[in-house]
């Protein structure tokens, strides 16, 4: 479906492949009554939730658990004007069953920064929503 | 200052040089009582507000003026898993004054979508943070 603000609406399938060919995403949550973001390296698990490695004692353990926040990630290239981008919108919980820590540590999203004790956040993808945009020059 | 956490906290003119280089950043707000976060072009004005060129109609016209909202960009490379990120905070309004809305319309933010009834929204930059993620394999 391409939308008249020139946008295309990618569908769940769509919007979680999109998902998989990047490594980085952003956590979008409360912090202080504030707005905040954070970067971080996820990986989709077999329910398509959104899965995010970190500290124990991170700030972003105590903003999010048993909170809905919202995880974006996207992809554009100035040289086309072009590119996706899809949010993730649900729960997100710090994964506290042993065996299934135990999984993640296998087999769960690493993380390029440092980590202190271990933390698998899960994100549920309750609401799955992307857009694509392409060159709308070359579409004139 | 290098963290123990192995970022290294970026000053405001580090983070002012690094959001010039990049084209698209993420509004950060609140919609219908969700996080939600927004893909946009965006430039900096004069005082280091963050500009972006939107339509008058657009959700994110509404769900934003007047209200303090966060905007993020940041660039990371898988290769070397390094990156940087820098978060805006501060409160978000139309511009209506005639005068200022002419002179963005000749100098302000371009948009990849294509906009209706041009509306610029700035950011203030009253809080700017950034932080620079570099190889920590290549550290140890």
């Amino acid at each position: 479906m391409v939308h008249n603000d020139g946008f295309r609406a990618l569908d769940r399938q769509e919007c979680l492949r999109l998902l998989g060919k990047v490594p980085v995403g952003r956590v979008v949550y409360t912090r202080h009554a504030l707005p905040a973001v954070l970067p971080v390296n996820f990986s989709l698990d077999t329910d398509s939730s959104v899965l995010v490695r970190t500290s124990a004692r991170s700030d972003l353990v105590r903003a999010v658990d048993g909170v809905v926040v919202a995880f974006e990630a996207d992809e554009f290239d100035a040289a086309t004007r072009s590119g996706w981008s899809v949010v993730v919108t649900g729960r997100a919980h710090v994964v506290t069953d042993p065996a299934e820590h135990e999984r993640l540590l296998r087999t769960g999203p690493d993380s390029w920064m440092p980590i202190q004790d271990n933390v698998f956040i899960r994100i549920e993808a309750t609401m799955i929503t992307g857009r694509e945009l392409t060159d709308l020059r070359a579409a004139r």
